[in-house]
This record gives C-alpha cells, structure tokens and sequence, in this order.
C-alpha cells in the first residue's frame, strides 16, 4: 500500500457512512487540495457501489478543509447493471466540506472508437522545469507528494512574466513509487497551479465546482496534464484539464468554475 | 410571459417544494429533453435563492421524464453574500429525473478580463441549414420551439454524409420572440443534436451527467452554439457546447458525459 493509498483509505461504518482521515500531507498551504479531498471521497463511494470506476464526479466546494478526522456519508440514489448513481458529502466537524454526485460504472480496455489529441503539444520532458521547492512556513506540502515538470511558457508567472492567457501544462507522477489509477487522477486534474495565474492573477482561487470524467484506466507512467481557460470576468474563471496517459490516451477531463484570488 | 416562462414555470410550496407541470412541447421522441427540465428546476433554485443567476448546475440524469405534473424538491446547504449552493431534485410521480447542485451568485455587466474567442469559426447564417420538419409521428416537439441554422458539414450526417468526427454548430434562438435569458442558456446547451451522429453513431443518447456554467448574462439576439467532444469510447462520449451571444460574448459553457445510443 503506497502513502497516497494510505492518505485516501475509507473505513465502512455502514452502508451510508465511512470514516476517514484527511492528510496533512496534502495541504496547499492551510487547507487542504480539492483533488486530494476528492480522492478519499471516491474510495468511500466505490467501496460502496457495485461498480468499480468512478466515472463522472461533479464536486462542489462548500468550505476549506483542514487535516484530520472527518466522514464520507452516502446515498445511492439508483443502481443499475450499466451505472450507480451516488450522492457522497464530505463532512468534517458536523460541516460539510464537499457536495458531489458520482456516477460509476465498469470501464472496459477497448480502444476508443473516435479520439481527438491533446489540445496542445507539449516539450519534451528535458525541456520542462520544476516548481522551486516551497518554502517550509509556506505549508505546501503537496507539492513533496508529486513529481511536476512544466512547459516553461506555462509558468512565467513564477518570475513576473506570465504568459498572458491562462494555462498551466506539465508532466506528472506521484514522488512515490505509484501507477495512475483513478484516485491518482481525481488528484491529477485539480493540482496545477490555478490556470489563472499565467494570465497575471494570484492569490487562492478557490473552487466552486469542479466536474471530471474518468474517460479510460490509465497506464502505468508518466501523465501529461493540459490546463486551459476560456473566460475570466466578474470574478470567476474556468480551468479545463485533460489528463493523457504515458500511451497518449485521453484518460480524463475536467472543467471547474472557480473565484480569482484576491492579491 | 412567453410560452417557454409559462412552460418553465415553478410554483412554490414551501421553502423545500415547488410544484411544476412538464409541458409536452418540448419532447425529444417521447422523453423530454434535458435542457428543459434543467431550465424548469433552476427557476424553483433561482426563485428560492438570495441571488439572481444559476453560475453552476451540475445535474445527473437518472431516467427519462414524461409530461405532467412534477416536483423540485430543495435544500440549501450554504448561503452567503457571494454564492448560495442548493441540492435540488425534479421528482415525477415520486421517482427522482434529475439530481443536481447548484451555485447561484449575482452576474455583473463589466467587460471579461481574459476571453478567447469561439474554439470553431461559424460559416455566415445565410450559408447554415434547418432541419427537415420532423414526422409528426416521431413527437419531436422540441424542434418547433427553437430555430436552429446549422453548420452544414456537421449536419452532414442527415444525408449520410457524417463528417467523421464529434460535432454540432448552429445559431440558435427561440421560436417565439424571447430574449435569451439564463433559463433559455439551460435549454440551449442541450439541444443541439449528440455530436456523435456527425461521428457516425445513431440511436438515442442518454445524458448522464451535464455540467453548465453561466458565465455572463447574453444580450438579446441570437446565440451561436459551438458543440464538439474529444473521446468516444467504451459506450461513452463526452459532447462540450460553447454558447456565445450576439456581442460575441462567451455567455455560457457546457460538458455532457453520455451514453452512445444502440442504432
């Protein structure tokens, strides 16, 4: 069992409840990464549903969360032979920290039957650039937990020249010895920086909803992440991540709508 | 008030219950399309909400839903000064359509920080196609509401002639005179027909999950949808709609995870 397992595990309480540990290790300087948080989510509700893949999970954000004990609570709300529908709230101390509806379902190993590529090229690997190592006051351990390697352009930012429009791209694999699987990809779409600050923003963007499609199981490697936006206006951004495997497949697809930082 | 207010409208029980009547004009071959009972349950959100806009719905979609007397069943689960989120359910006949989660906020008018333009270029409205006037038989109601001119090759499928790929395009406004408004945005991210016909694929499409953002209030005229996917596979398809507004403003974007339908 890797630490990042370890850091998600789920217990069953019953049938609507799981008991849970969130992870200091997961932090993003205070509270801890929605990806993350969503990872131990999932690990209750598939636990719980007759089918193995978490599908499509559309999370909203209700609150920051900080380590420590904390519930998934359950409601299947319909199960099927193609599809379980779940309703899975995060609570931690009597609040609930997430609100999401998971739909899992068996995916086979067939190739696709249409696929597009990836949005943008990225360089190759030796090219890209790792984020400087946070601070230790800063309380970003996340960042120890993943190996990231940036398309340079994509963060600028980190010396006063974003690039303009926001984006943020990179190769990553957990820092542990860990194959991607489904909960490493519910950690993968929300762990770029905000695409925002390429575009000259900063600050903590918090999420408001974040929805991902598990589109394929990925294989074992090395995963490119694409992050994108449309839109910033009136305070809100989307980010867009894909999410390709080491054998170039689509393996998952994100969109959030999220807050710009203040400062 | 239009036919699509009166055909939407949701009448208050109590602060958890609104009562509704799904109006047979907008089926899709017997099942009611999914924009419109997304519009129908926002406008009981929206009316039990402190703010004025749906910025996010996440809705799954758990069986097809027939005209008649219907529920939304509510609770919010976190108001504040930015953003009230709301867990909201279409109840017909005591079984649940549609779950969903929705974060209402007040839009501003100000002008984007960032916008990209529209991901493809629409050809010249007098250069688009109509549909063919469905067969009173197939109870294609849905199509008399709305006037779409679409995009030729991606309706190329009709004539046998599907252009290869996941697409739809096409300007879109009411059939009546209607400003479009949010709950006009709900109907128009799901109306356009699945982006896999253009692929090749036939047969009713089942939404499972769609997720929708309003990113800023359109200006009347006609909007452009720009639909496409990236990914079919195992059963599955992914089918993204951008909805711009007569300014050229990104109003509205759309994800979709759904099922490939059986001939």
């Amino acid at each position: 069992m890797t630490k990042f397992d370890e850091a998600t595990g789920a217990i069953r309480v019953d049938e609507t409840t799981y008991d849970v540990c969130l992870d200091p290790g997961y932090s993003i300087g205070g509270p801890l990464n929605g990806g993350y948080l969503m990872a131990v989510l999932l690990r209750a509700v598939v636990d719980a549903s007759p089918h193995e893949h978490p599908v499509t999970t559309s999370a909203q954000f209700l609150r920051a969360a900080v380590p420590g004990p904390a519930q998934v609570r359950l409601e299947q709300i319909k199960t099927g032979r193609t599809a379980t529908m779940t309703r899975a709230s995060l609570v931690r101390d009597g609040d609930s920290i997430i609100e999401s509806l998971v739909t899992t379902a068996t995916l086979g190993g067939a190739a696709p039957d249409w696929t597009d590529g990836p949005s943008v090229a990225m360089p190759p690997m030796e090219q890209c650039l790792r984020l400087p190592a946070p601070k230790t006051e800063s309380n970003m351990t996340l960042n120890a937990q993943m190996d990231l390697a940036f398309d340079p352009p994509t963060i600028g930012w980190l010396d006063g020249r974003p690039s303009g429009r926001p984006e943020a791209r990179a190769y990553f694999r957990m820092a542990e010895p860990q194959d991607p699987d489904p909960y490493v990809l519910a950690l993968a779409v929300d762990c770029l920086p905000p695409v925002v600050f390429s575009a000259g923003e900063r600050g903590w963007a918090p999420t408001v909803d974040l929805t991902w499609h598990l589109r394929a199981l990925p294989a074992p490697g090395w995963l490119t992440l694409i992050g994108g936006g449309r839109l910033i206006s009136d305070g809100w951004f989307d980010e867009d991540v894909e999410v390709w495997d080491s054998t170039g497949r689509l393996v998952a697809q994100s969109r959030q709508l999220a807050r710009v930082g203040r400062g």
